[in-house]
């Protein structure tokens, strides 16, 4: 299969390492933001070549869209003015709603099938790319049903190519979790490196005692604004229900704290204990 | 040396196993919070033997208290009753002021060394005692103008053994660092956990697209009652500060957000970014 990697960064890296590794792609061809970040990318060996996105598109089986849902919104229209019956689109955007909405009523909709595979670091371009990054993983697919089923197919070779356990959901449901369990988590760590950072002015030794637990609270804080400034936009209204939700719980938390309140402080920390269910 | 270890779980636990294979203790007495540990604590052959407070305290070169810190301020002036002027004192708490405190005109107070390995998982008990935990992580030592200079060898020599790096400062530095970089972690940590969990409640799907971002800064939020509701207690003042400046920062990020104002977010996450001089 020929496919087409719009963007390749550390997710559109990523993926090309192990679509060529797996035999997936016969052919990849790459789409640069920049003709520096292309260079890197080729130089890198990801792709077998880099070139404009009307050529890339026209020549792809399947075309990959893997870069900040700002531009997906803006891009996904002309791929999809571009594309023919036999062709299939995806993208691998944080958000999905937003991206669905953008080509409802596109004549050739159902070539495109939108989703999300969970997976990533805080580092970003083409040097960050990594084999088996998908690797039992989660991917979603949203709104399969106004998808075409051969590009639905298309797309879940794709992710069992990558290694990823296929989770399906509409596109509202995956922005009001994705809220919770990945968005809020970037929220909390940026604000943890601000309040650590903002301390630091005073006190220039702050950071002599970060140990691991630091590290790994504040590890998503190192994560660029151009991903996460359009991921925050897109899914502003189920974030900020999150985060409502956050600022509660940590004024209680607080409340206990302030109020030295040894029981209170008990039953919430035995109640947030309760995420070893889910974090094994 | 002959070492006693008062409190065998996770620190107590590989501190043995540590000094044990490094030939710095040739002989180590545990004494157990309870017995049932301290039989998991002799089979899992961590120690030599287990015995009560006194005759471990008695017959030792080096005590080592690694037990949470409101257990350490009620212990630490009864061993201090019972030592020599041959014989040393540490502990291993994650607050120094009340501690040092607990013992500040004891007769005996040159024999104590006050530190704090910044080191741990968020696992707790004999059986999570792990190989090499402190290795290349940083000890810290705390108004070392109070020990005998023969007692700071010791100590120092422990750390050593541990692999540790050594820093030295008053207590109080001690609490206020450790409020931003270790206690606020834990209850940004426990926040997330408990905003999510409460999610939950009405949406028992909201967990199937957590992944690896989520599981890093949840990761904390296992952390048991036992050792951080002391912690928190006995840092109070220190800690209330740090979440205030973190419950500022968190509301700059919300009304950027609420705002929609990218250029606001963009600045915030830039500023956040620079955490990557610290965490690299």
């Amino acid at each position: 299969m020929h496919v087409a990697i719009i963007g390749i960064g550390l997710i559109g890296g990523s993926v090309a390492r192990d679509l060529r590794r797996t035999g997936f792609a016969a052919r990849l061809t790459g789409v640069g933001s920049s003709p520096e970040r292309a260079q890197i990318a080729q130089d890198l060996g990801l792709v077998d070549r880099v070139t404009d996105l009307a050529i890339a598109v026209r020549e792809a089986d399947l075309v990959v869209l893997a870069i900040p849902v700002d531009r997906i919104v803006r891009l996904l229209p002309q791929v999809m003015d571009l594309v023919t019956d036999r062709q299939t689109v995806t993208d691998m955007g944080s958000t999905k709603k937003a991206i669905v909405e953008s080509i409802a009523r596109h004549p050739r909709r159902r070539r495109f099938v939108a989703s999300h595979p969970m997976a990533g670091t805080e580092n970003s371009g083409p040097a960050a790319a990594l084999d088996r990054l998908f690797e039992n993983k989660v991917a979603v697919l949203c709104d399969l049903e106004q998808s075409a089923p051969d590009a639905a197919r298309t797309v879940e070779a794709l992710y069992a190519a990558l290694g990823m356990r296929l989770v399906r959901m509409d596109a509202a449901t995956h922005d009001l979790h994705a809220a919770y369990v990945s968005h809020l988590s970037h929220v909390a760590s940026y604000a943890l490196a601000l309040a650590t950072l903002e301390k630091e002015k005073d006190d220039n030794a702050i950071f002599a005692l970060a140990g691991g637990g630091f590290a790994s609270t504040a590890r998503l804080a190192k994560s660029a604004p151009d991903m996460w400034v359009p991921i925050f936009r897109q899914n502003r209204t189920a974030l900020l229900d999150a985060i409502d939700a956050y600022q509660r719980q940590l004024q209680a938390l607080r409340t206990a704290i302030d109020a030295n309140d040894e029981s209170a402080m008990r039953t919430l920390i035995e109640e947030a204990n309760q995420i070893r269910r889910i974090l094994r």
